[in-house]
């Protein structure tokens, strides 16, 4: 339970991560961790690696065998009011449920969102606890009948969806945009810029428009619990379906090194 | 206590109003429930005006017979996992604490944020639970040594500052920004521009740039606790300091109408 004071309930104030975990082993832990840390250390929240390590840990040996999603939730803790109060204790909250595998690399389709991401904004470049406007615009996608929103920046250059980065692609050549444009800097996007070279890919980050994605050869998703999802549709009209079934079984193969297993049936 | 798997802790998903309580009655009561029923709306987070009234009541019964602050926080509840994920039950917290009302009036020092208000976002229009971005601003500030930031918007206007609506004066003659710079619609605010006449003045809600606070008689900020408090500073450099303890003398005037007492030892 969490006190009814919590700044994490009461603003908004704090961080989380959410990891798939598969054969006990939460994948990219460390980058997660570093990612919160960086963001914790700007923000001002106490962060102890430690403290979350062992919680983590603790979750993860009571849960079961099949794939699962775990997710660490840190708020700056309970402080006198007043937005710019302090406090040493942070709030840390670890939950873990089950994840369903078979959503992994699922194509699906994007709506232009009336959201726009604003390169200022704490919470368009920071995974905190402030996630309102990713709620909005993935509550407009659904109401249009897609499975997530394309979010666009401020100036209307492309941004991210409202839970995962995005990249175009043009023969072997990526494109995802600088986290600059107003993105947050996610795990797996993070991982294929460093390794697109072994994936036999290369990868430019620079900002691009809308016009872009229906030009490409092939637009894919990424996140943490998903790895790679093809976009099919944006706003109703079919997107060109080029094959990243590659790029996954790079990014499956990478998983597997980590877990000792295959994560899906066909993982390779 | 709120649950770990609450969307208020973890997305920041919902609303919250604070209110002054003098003798036992919250001020401007129905303004600020009809505001976070609007957003509710909005949002898609179930609301029920007789639950919540219920709650208020009963926690200003309890409370003592000074000055208060409550805060009716509501979130869209528990769900599923998922962002666009709905439920049909929200969760309220309301709560209450003892309030300083010699902090009504109180001079103050701005800074100008680095964190600009977007119009299309939902925590820039909305007093959402996800408010990291003020805490942002807010925390800037002080370690600048001023009370509070100055939050221009992504175009370099004037929004607001990280908890308070901004005025400027010329003469007789108010004005503050719209809605649609990035503007939270705050209960003082809207107060002053439906009652100006009554107090004196007039009104212009229109677009301003940081420089015309320089130039101003006076500049004030509004909000629900604190009434007008005049500013003194910004970024270091005094500001005219021109009267409005006019305007103070017919809010407070306005609040001793709704709970039969004076709430400052000054009030008229």
């Amino acid at each position: 339970m969490i006190a009814e004071n919590d700044r994490g309930f009461l603003l908004g104030d704090g961080l989380f991560e959410t990891l798939l975990v598969a054969k006990g082993v939460a994948l990219w832990r460390i980058e997660h961790l570093a990612r919160m840390a960086k963001s914790a250390v700007k923000l001002g929240i106490a962060f102890d690696a430690d403290r979350i390590g062992v919680a983590v840990d603790d979750v993860i040996r009571k849960s079961g065998d099949g794939a699962q999603v775990l997710r660490i939730s840190l708020s700056r803790g309970v402080t006198e009011r007043g937005l710019a109060s302090d406090s040493d204790e942070s709030t840390l909250s670890v939950s873990i449920l089950p994840f369903d595998t078979s959503k992994i690399g699922q194509p699906l389709s994007l709506a232009t969102s009336s959201v726009r991401r604003n390169p200022s904004s704490i919470s368009d470049r920071h995974k905190t606890l402030s996630y309102i406007n990713n709620i909005h615009a993935a509550r407009e996608a659904k109401a249009r009948g897609a499975d997530d929103a394309l979010i666009l920046n401020i100036d209307g250059l492309v941004a991210s969806t409202s839970i995962a980065n995005i990249f175009i692609v043009t023969g072997k050549q990526l494109a995802t945009p600088p986290e600059g444009d107003g993105v947050l800097p996610g795990i797996m996007r993070k991982h294929i810029i460093e390794n697109a070279g072994n994936f036999g890919y290369s990868v430019s980050v620079r900002s691009f428009e809308r016009d872009e994605l229906q030009d490409a050869s092939a637009v894919f998703v990424t996140n943490s619990l998903r790895f790679v999802s093809p976009v099919r549709a944006l706003d109703g009209e079919n997107l060109q379906s080029g094959d990243v079934t590659d790029l996954m079984k790079a990014l499956l193969a990478d998983a597997k090194v980590q877990c000792g297993a295959n994560i899906v049936e066909n993982g390779s």
